[in-house]
């Protein structure tokens, strides 16, 4: 056992997740919840959590770690809320897809002695809500951890023993680098598959019924993203608007020479652009990010016909 | 059987995948097939062809139908080059991912006598290559025809039982039609995911490693699509021009206007996109065009934990 007692607050894909995760693992003595919803608590109560409470306040009492797992708009109010009632020597971490919003959020709030650890598990799916968890969201994915100057380490080793015990790799690195790196690998992505699906959406000329029939062309794939949490997602967007708009105006003109490149004719451009993205595919392969089966294993593999 | 004799020009993922079908629901008498590379022929050999011939020529010669399933670039040269040798009352395919340009390249080239209906399977993976194809890639996917003006009928029928005998549900519409929405299905949601993993790999401030490590919040799933074969897409983009560069012109007035909401901190705007996206996915579901379980099914559902 890590902790004794874990506040969650905030009860959706990932809080729930980690609830499934510390009980499998034996991780938590006692796991408590709040959330906003009374319908919300009641599914908490069922099925991942030892007690609920209607105020965040209520929730952190005694526990030696809290986690906030609501969107990142959301937190200072939370901080503002909890500190009086934070135990003496608590850990208080987050699950925010940025860092640096966070930061500014929660730290002014936190009292002298308790140990504010901002994290972000690179985990997910498109589902959200308190019955989308399961304990296995963080097996061998990473969990980036950015303590803050002068943080404890002692504090910042227990929360990542935590991590791992939950499957995941931990990773330490500063604020402003997480929240660039994550512009690149998460939100921009994020970003332009929800404007593919938008783009799909007006078109006149092509009915919806025909860009779902025949969305297994590559659309569909974008489609799943852009399923995602759409509250997560806007407080993403206004939070890490600097290192997503950078990635963006790089995104604009890439896209413009590959454009251009198309409306000239270019092919030896395109050929040499599109073979050298493969390789990035066989990394994350490689590295264990991805599956190697054809179509992320959706469709039966070679040799096993369903027919 | 519905054709005595199917002649496969390229053998890559479609027509490999077309063959073991054709053979596992007894569609065809004989396949034989052609392939520029020595190792793709003996492989085809080995694995799916009853013969394989150095020329397209040889190889159509007696088949009631030909399926040309080479890069779109390469078919007018093979069209002239087989005409000479197809036999009367054949059909004459392909798999092609654009129309108009197939149309162009090989419809002037075609004898009298001989039924050219063009064709064009929505389905695929990230791999490719003669040992990438298996017998149920066109289960429940479309299979588009779009015969030209005058066509035959029954010409057409027999093409339409083929594909539906390896599982494919046939649409027919026209031409331009088709490359309008394939572009925006097929055509730009590859070519933004070929940019976003490029503009991935530019960046200084990121190492290579970093994107690959913490690939899982998203960008995983553009490079699948970034993976496909080079050769293939660089002639979707030179011959698809006109549809995919409207569809692009659009695409980029959507990004702008969520980029300047970014910059404005309008929410509010964000919010309101990112929830009518949701809806595509949905039908995309029901139409039985993907599969609902999280992730594309390829970590454990809840409850199945492997831990």
């Amino acid at each position: 056992m890590i902790y004794h007692r874990v506040a969650l607050i905030g009860l959706g894909l990932i809080a729930s997740s980690m609830a499934h995760a510390m009980r499998q693992y034996r991780l938590a003595g006692t796991i408590v919840g709040h959330a906003q919803s009374a319908e919300t608590r009641a599914i908490a109560r069922e099925l991942f959590c030892d007690e609920v409470f209607a105020t965040p306040a209520e929730a952190v009492k005694g526990a030696d770690l809290v986690v906030l797992c609501t969107p990142v708009g959301a937190m200072a109010e939370i901080a503002r809320a909890i500190a009086p009632h934070l135990a003496p020597g608590a850990t208080v971490t987050d699950v925010g897809s940025v860092k640096g919003a966070v930061v500014e959020a929660v730290a002014p709030h936190m009292p002298e002695g308790v140990h504010f650890i901002p994290g972000h598990p690179i985990a997910g799916t498109e589902h959200s809500g308190p019955r989308s968890g399961f304990a296995t969201l963080f097996q061998n994915r990473w969990w980036l951890l950015t303590p803050l100057e002068g943080a404890d380490p002692a504090a910042t080793a227990r929360l990542r023993a935590l991590c791992e015990g939950m499957g995941a790799n931990v990773d330490e690195m500063d604020v402003a680098h997480h929240d660039l790196v994550l512009a690149v690998t998460s939100h921009t992505p994020h970003l332009i598959a929800y404007t593919m699906v938008g783009v799909a959406e007006h078109m006149r000329r092509v009915s919806n019924s025909e860009v779902i029939k025949y969305s297994a062309g590559g659309f569909r794939d974008l489609t799943r993203i852009a399923a995602s949490d759409p509250v997560m997602w806007r407080d993403v967007f206004l939070t890490n608007k600097d290192a997503v708009l950078d990635i963006l105006g790089r995104f604009t003109e890439e896209l413009f020479v590959l454009q251009r490149a198309i409306r000239m004719g270019d092919g030896e451009h395109l050929h040499a652009y599109f073979t050298r993205t493969r390789a990035i595919r066989r990394g994350i392969i490689e590295a264990g990010q991805d599956t190697s089966a054809p179509d992320f294993g959706r469709i039966a593999p070679p040799g096993e016909g369903k027919g």
